[in-house]
């Protein structure tokens, strides 16, 4: 929401109560078009993707002989001290000017005169609204790939500190087999990697430069295209004007990226809120990203998960609207298309505060290993071990190896013991051929161990994966 | 987006380019967890509605016994001045005391001393935010049910005027059979009043008290939570502690409504969108709710209209975020749910700006009558009127008919004329029972006359609707 | 998916492998058209509200004249050997004839003759369409709603046996206070009775009749619009024709009160996985809702309540499909709106199967009580029991208790004790106005006993409310 | 929705009225877990995927000397004359075995016995499937893409006819400046690359095998899982096995790839609904894609092109559905999972027809050319040329040009002319400079050819880039 939108929602609730609600626009139809109109609250913080492009668009109508020198050389300078103005909070900002492309231009025909009138030359709000917005998006892909790295090496260290932590491996939250910490915090660095691969491909996808495209038709102008889309970064220019300036595919491409990434911090921090509740205790989280209360204060609210689980709404739902707002739409620009900001705005927001509250929580928590290692020895999670023991040392066929795990798991249960307090006599009862050896394979620390196969949870293997992901990282180096 | 989020979203790109996106998150956990708690950047707009709660709560207090009469006093005259304060722009608002509940029992303590203190007696921050925004989306449904009954107002306005105006009625975008205009407009209406019906009952649900329930359990105070309720305008206290203070079902319910809502004018602003089109050219708006450009002053954008089409993104966006946000979380309050605030905040603001500019659009626009007269009358449209002569003159079955008409259709279509251009033989040689009295149904004015049935179009029935709309509507008498 | 549309996914992987995906169409524009035109995959399940609509209708056509007795008599002759047909299974359904309301009229000429073919006077496929879904939504509202109330009095029923039940009663699933197992699962009666509040205002707005507004403008035949719409059993014809066919607000509503239910029953849902993992183990549910494995046949994965908390999926998916279909649509009819059925269908299966597996679950579950009693009295949980008492006889001002009693938590939590494990001596040295009675407000029953303020968790309460909503559902009245 | 789900809606409506909604659940329990376990009802068209599966890993278990050469070839031929008996359809599909994956092994071991027990011998259900399913979306991905680029060879192909065909270039559905129908149709062309784009990453990022992950931790069996990888076709083993199981991001992503294809084709679909409306008639379609009546037989509905508007909304809600259910689940496998096969086997099924719809309409359609050009060179069309020709020729500033220009539009609408018919003594009442030679660019024609920036609409634009895109697509060669 902007600066003025959200003055328009709290004017209601703050007029006296009887004054109409929608009582600003009492002002009628100018007040609602101004309010239209007006992208000034948010797009301003695009105002140096703007400059930017508008110091490359000078530059090649320079070098192709459309302005002077002269006149290039001031709308640079006019420029940069335009830069310096909103750097230093002194900016005139006028709503009457709409947007940060009018307003910018504005001040620099007032500061440079005539040739600041010429700088518009060959383009048009619609290509250059398009270059901007890529430009921010693109810078946003950037920002959040950097935390997303930070968060990868974040777990990746702690795998390697708990990678011979047992702890229970869960299928439908009941005990399942026994898996190592390690491992399943590396679990997450796979999930964040795809996140990261999938921002590199939504940031080569966009990396087209649609200046020059003009309003819609392109320019009888003779602009060199390269040369602009070379100055801002971009591969290459855009192939098809009437598409550069419809075209949002590259801000809802990465807002699908993000919904896939907000999911996955969800499943990560869902998993924080249960560990450190009381029954479970897996973890602890100091009072950094904890919050407690004036009566209570050993308690530890983890606020930074529940944050971190709820975000994914915004997210999802920035996706949505944004998405909705471009279904059915003729080409080319239309004023729809102006809703396009304001979700990518408050996604990346939320997502950068997101990943800041997860890096944070997995660098304070610690495991509280005697509790994990508790629940990773019960509900009989070394069955499976049982089972493959059967059939790697007997040869019985898979599916009897389980059923003959399934009779000794419900003798223990009925005694009320675990498997590998079964005496070897009651074992035999049910299998004559299970032999001393059978106990080997009973441990949490031999299940684990044993589970060497590729991905598998064994220590070896975290120690290993963890160590490769460190170095990657380490050297910035892509997965 | 709060003032604060914006902020931070901004910081990001206008810090250097070197900077680390994030950067804001240096300050590490204490800046990270500072930005999860805080709401006091979007939560203050709910101002009044904490000083009213905090008033009834104190009135109840000191009417049990619980508090002094003094003490309220002091409390009341506190609150008043708070109030007063935060009107004329000179309240400290302090991100430290994250919200605004904080934020004025802070200035309270600071300002009356003790008393103040006693003020949260018997109450907690968990039932104290749900009756603030309860307040909050009865106060938005009352202001934007307002609005639906002025659109309304316009809609059955103009429909009178244009009742007997005729028009193309389409099926897929085709021609299909001739309408009136008054009589398209009215359908807007009855859309309406089911949207200002189903904002009536989310507020008649909504219409209940949380406050007492404390912060999750109740309270062993002597409470009197039928005061406090009647105080605050509600029709009762809530039933149950616990889903008290886990219920944001009002906050959805109000996003369901008005997404449903927005549809309908995402329907009608595609219309207006289509009809200002110059191949159309059925409306004509003015000015104020088009933009031009300096290079092309007649050109009408209809920019009022393509907002209104594109807010659906924004509400049905804010619809699945809250949802989103809710789903799985177990009881009682989670920090997930201050994710309530700002959807319910940002789609409020969509749809009283479309609400405005809908009705704008609709008190401003002319009519095309020639040119909707002459749409009207192309395509066979009287087709239907022949058939059902042939039933009705002839007793011909009904899908005998419908195939007697399509051959006189091919015929007239075959030769390049209208049906009504067809000589009686030409009529006989298809079905020889055809008489000279078939010409009367032949014309948009007798097809449209004709549709007397209840809720047809003919001008005689949406002079009646739209005059009893008025009426109903005139008195402020609901549907 | 219909079965057609189910058999067109199948295909192309059915397919040997190099035969072209989308082979399908290998039939060219006509297949291509016959899918798109073809609903009697999933619109064949209206086949009774399609009947009950043609009886209704022909009835009326004889009384005002348009039909004759004889006719009539054939055509309900003929519907209802149809009916019995489709009911044996031996009707044959026909794709070329597209939908529901086409095969059962033409196999209605093929049976009776003429009479047949004037069945359809005075109506057209867009109002007899939005007619029959009226009807399936208004029956699937009533079957929902039944659900819903036998969900109600499950739960009212264990709440009753569970409501003196010491349970931890969470924030953040935190312990924070005490509460009794039975006013939680009253909680969720609290939440269900709005939902089906919301299904009976859905169910008054649907309930108006759209037949006889014909294709868009209404007819010129004398029909009587009242007659049927109450022979089918709904108040009133609908008031606009062009609205009656373009409207699908009942099927939007319906969708998000679904939408909000599966939220409600998500949380229940995820508690019930979370209350059944190892380290909680607060309740247990038998094999009937569970499933095991040949290998741990004790395990007892909640694959029911997981299903019950996935369906949420399914039913926003729909409502956002619905609502996206929608957007932007021009009147009257687009062939758009063929994509109403499927969500509303899919929405309603996955309501009726997770409104049945919570039913099956509530009274399956067991609760282990001393598990939960423990944990109800762990975490300092009568900490603000310590704080109202200070408040109530010390008449400390609420925010000093506060500190007072974290002063307090904070010793206990240091010696490793309860705040009931501190000597009287002990409390002094931080309050000294504390007596020996401030012993009795420390238990866990105590302080559930107190909370007796409206709404509150004390057994009393709760066998008050569990008590009246069994009378209210026993009677079948209405909240 | 499966063929049992579409039963037990069916089963509601289909009962006699009074029998209990729901009654299908009147076996109890059983009856409901039933329906919640089973999938065989949708997840059988992953049969061959399956089968595939078996076979890879059967061979590698036979490699590494976990099963004998001899139970290899029994469950190589087994498995074979499974898929053959699938294919001729008189495979006993059983519901009581669940799904795709226990039908076919239960099968294996009645056909071939002991051998058939040892397939499952190191995997696991969760890994089977994530397998299976990844192998299905890899197959509808390469299906998908196919028809992409079919849709894409017909555009290009169309685009080169109507290179040089002048229409209306619209923003805000308001004519802005002259553009061909060929330029406007490689637009879509280019959507419709960065679709096959973001498909060809999805595949590449799911093409790792999980095969061999087993339940959740891996094996301790010697498996080799680069084999099974290789011979799968996948690119390698995936890396964790709690991510392997609990991953569904590949067809997240592809529910997103697809999502932003539709929306390209519903603003397709848009436009060839406005265009074959009859005020604009800018095309025609043959019957072959719409719809007439038996009354109207000259009416063409564009039947096909608002299917394909429509299906953004299945698959829209296909992606928020899956999202939403995977939100928060805490690893491993979960049940919730589950519901991951429906919405994109639905989603799939919704883009081949619309995929093929579009195709088979852009071969279809005819343009009216001289509706085209007629609207192009309407509405002052060309004023942008004449400010551009003041900027070159007369150096003057753009905003001035601009300023100018307005001024000669402004007195053309009053005359109600053209630019053109204005007199050059006219022209030069409002600025002297200009010449003669300004007429030379207000024709639709010179507008057109000037165009020649790269990206811009000139005739010789689009044949060059139509012919480009036709030989890249015609050798199979990408983007």
């Amino acid at each position: 929401m902007s600066v003025d939108e959200q003055n328009a929602v709290s004017k209601p609730t703050e007029s006296s109560a009887n004054v109409q609600w929608g009582g600003r626009f009492a002002g009628g139809p100018s007040a609602i078009m101004r309010e239209i109109n007006a992208s000034i609250g948010f797009d301003k913080i695009m105002w140096r993707q703007d400059i930017a492009g508008s110091l490359a668009h000078a530059a090649m109508l320079q070098k192709v002989g459309i302005i002077s020198a002269d006149d290039e050389a001031a709308i640079k300078r006019g420029l940069t001290e335009i830069g310096a103005e909103i750097e230093a909070g002194s900016f005139p900002f006028d709503e009457a000017l709409e947007d940060i492309h009018m307003n910018i231009e504005a001040r620099l025909s007032d500061r440079i005169g005539e040739a600041g009138k010429r700088l518009h030359t060959a383009r048009s709000r619609n290509d250059q609204v398009a270059t901007d917005f890529r430009l921010w998006v693109r810078d946003a892909i950037d920002g959040i790939s950097g935390q997303v790295e930070a968060l990868m090496r974040s777990l990746a260290t702690r795998a390697l500190e708990y990678a011979d932590t047992a702890m229970p491996g869960f299928t439908h939250l009941q005990t399942a087999q026994p898996v190592t910490f390690g491992h399943h915090l590396l679990a997450y660095v796979e999930m964040l990697s795809r996140d990261r691969s999938r921002l590199e491909d939504a940031r080569k996808r966009l990396n087209e430069c649609p200046l020059g495209s003009a309003a819609l038709a392109g320019t009888s102008f003779p602009i060199d295209r390269k040369m602009t889309a070379a100055a801002l970064g971009f591969d290459r220019p855009t192939a098809n004007s009437l598409d550069s300036v419809s075209d949002r595919d590259f801000a809802l491409e990465y807002l699908s990226a993000l919904s896939i990434m907000a999911m996955h911090l969800s499943r990560f921090a869902e998993e924080i809120v249960i560990w450190c509740s009381s029954p479970f205790s897996f973890i602890r989280l100091t009072d950094a990203f904890t919050t407690g209360s004036s009566i209570m204060p050993q308690k530890r609210n983890p606020d930074a998960a529940e944050l971190a689980r709820a975000k994914i709404g915004r997210v999802l739902g920035s996706m949505v609207s944004l998405l909705t707002v471009m279904k059915g739409l003729p080409l080319a620009y239309a004023k729809d298309m102006q809703e396009d900001k304001v979700p990518v705005f408050e996604a990346t927001e939320a997502m950068a505060l997101t990943l800041a509250a997860c890096d944070g929580m997995v660098r304070d928590l610690t495991a509280n290993v005697d509790q994990m290692r508790k629940y990773a020895g019960s509900g009989f999670s070394t069955a499976t071990d049982l089972a493959d023991w059967l059939v790697r040392v007997l040869k019985v066929p898979f599916r009897t190896a389980h059923h003959v795990t399934g009779q000794l798991v419900a003798m223990a249960e009925k005694k009320g013991v675990d498997l590998s307090d079964l005496s070897l006599d009651e074992m035999k009862s049910v299998e004559p051929g299970i032999t001393q050896d059978i106990y080997s394979v009973l441990t949490v620390e031999a299940s684990i161990a044993s589970r060497v196969s590729e991905g598998g949870t064994a220590g070896t293997n975290v120690h290993r994966e963890a160590g490769a992901w460190l170095e990657r990282l380490g050297k910035g180096q892509k997965n």
